[in-house]
């Protein structure tokens, strides 16, 4: 396989796009095949089957684009599909999952720690399973947060309203004495400031993003496959949906500006 | 066509379920096939596209449960795919817009008429092009509401965010003068008593929802089509994902209770 092979990363919609920068910051040299699932985004609240399946479809779809290694940037993704998709292709699946709790295993002192995300992923109950494989020690807290992600859509990021839902969201994690809080949706980092402002300073917040381009960096490595081209941002957008309004947000989050972003019938790569 | 077969109903979740209540009041002798989209919802973001694919997709499905006629029960499936589907089907399809459109044009005295919706309804200008052709000395004021949906899915009916959201919403059609408001998505006479707050006791709310079975019942009768069946709820449900978790929700709104719900594959409906 050539390293310079472009690396496939999807999510449910925009929220990936905090993966997609991080590893746009952390391994500059690669190029990023990036789908948003537009078409059928909130994944959050809906079964296992049904993620399982649009993972499986968004997979071929990225394997056409002959890419090296796939980040699925989404949390209720890796939590539903990850084991099974991992078991039936053969490349470097790495979800945003298992670097999140590690993370916040090694920042944790008390050893208690809360997770944030959707209903899928809280019902999934994925990080408590994978904390406690780390140490039985770890007490784990998690709240489902279903109104984070049209907040962060509607675009009210820094608002009064944003700050009463998470303060009922999270003032319930607070009591149990947490030190530690995963942010377990990978919209979440874009509400950061108004998390921190409800935690205070004494909390420490864990994004899977970082961790996650840690991770993709270290695997590439110990495979060979870290690419060293020089990049001038030819990284490439497809979405299921709404090609054109997924391109001006992303344009307020990445780095470098997106030209175009194409749109793709996921659901013919069964 | 035999009278006494089913009216099929749709929407892309359980909002639709407001018209199918109003159609078990209005229409008791009718038996209801509903499908809620519940594995692709929401619909109000997305394209004009694919909100008509998921309609057409829907009606093949409820075709082969014999339905004598289909209630789209969603503005935003009603705004992007009615008049197509009406005219690729050979069957009557009635929408949510037109009847609620007519009934705002009767209430309103000043002219003036607020419309709250998805983004795809208000982006799609439908309630303006109906009114404006109703008559010409109607103003229409629309603004897209899309925390509404979610609000109603997390169960925050009457509670302090809801109401300071749609304040913020529905504050912004206040000071156009309007005395009418229509409730363009089925969503939202969930939320009515908030609402009512909000608009005090001036101004009139239309609910599409009331306004289609009172179509629905005409166009029955009109094509010697209602029936006079004794029904004791043998109405049926389906959906695309989750079937217990809206049967939940469903039985928290109907008059009777519903005793399955079943999942349908409905992208197999091409």
């Amino acid at each position: 396989m050539s390293c310079d092979l472009p690396i496939g990363v999807f999510d449910s919609g925009v929220g990936g796009l905090t993966v997609a920068k991080e590893i746009m910051k952390q391994l500059p040299s690669e190029q990023i095949i990036y789908f948003g699932d537009t078409a059928r985004v909130p994944y959050g609240s809906k079964s296992k089957e049904t993620v399982t399946m649009y993972s499986r479809q968004i997979i071929r779809f990225l394997l056409t684009k002959d890419v090296k290694a796939i980040v699925i940037a989404c949390n209720t993704a890796t939590a539903f599909a990850l084991d099974t998709v991992k078991e039936e292709f053969n490349i470097p699946i790495i979800g945003v999952v298992k670097p999140g709790a590690k993370a916040a295993a090694k920042t944790t002192k008390n050893g208690k720690i809360g997770v944030i995300g959707t209903q899928g992923t809280i019902a999934s109950g994925i990080y408590n399973d994978v904390l406690s494989g780390i140490s039985e020690n770890l007490h784990v807290y998690g709240k489902a947060c279903p109104l984070f992600v049209p907040l962060v859509e509607e675009g009210w990021i820094d608002d009064p309203v944003t700050r009463e839902v998470a303060a009922r969201y999270i003032n319930e994690l607070m009591e149990k004495d947490i030190d530690t809080l995963v942010m377990g949706c990978t919209h979440y980092p874009l509400l950061r400031q108004v998390i921190r402002q409800i935690v205070g300073s004494e909390i420490d917040l864990v994004n899977p993003a970082y961790e996650t381009a840690r991770t993709l960096r270290m695997e590439l490595m110990d495979r060979g496959l870290t690419s060293d081209s020089k990049r001038t941002c030819d990284h490439m957008f497809f979405v299921s949906d709404g090609a054109e309004k997924f391109r001006n947000f992303a344009n307020t989050i990445l780095p470098c500006e997106i030209i175009e972003t194409k749109d793709v019938n996921i659901k013919t790569f069964e």
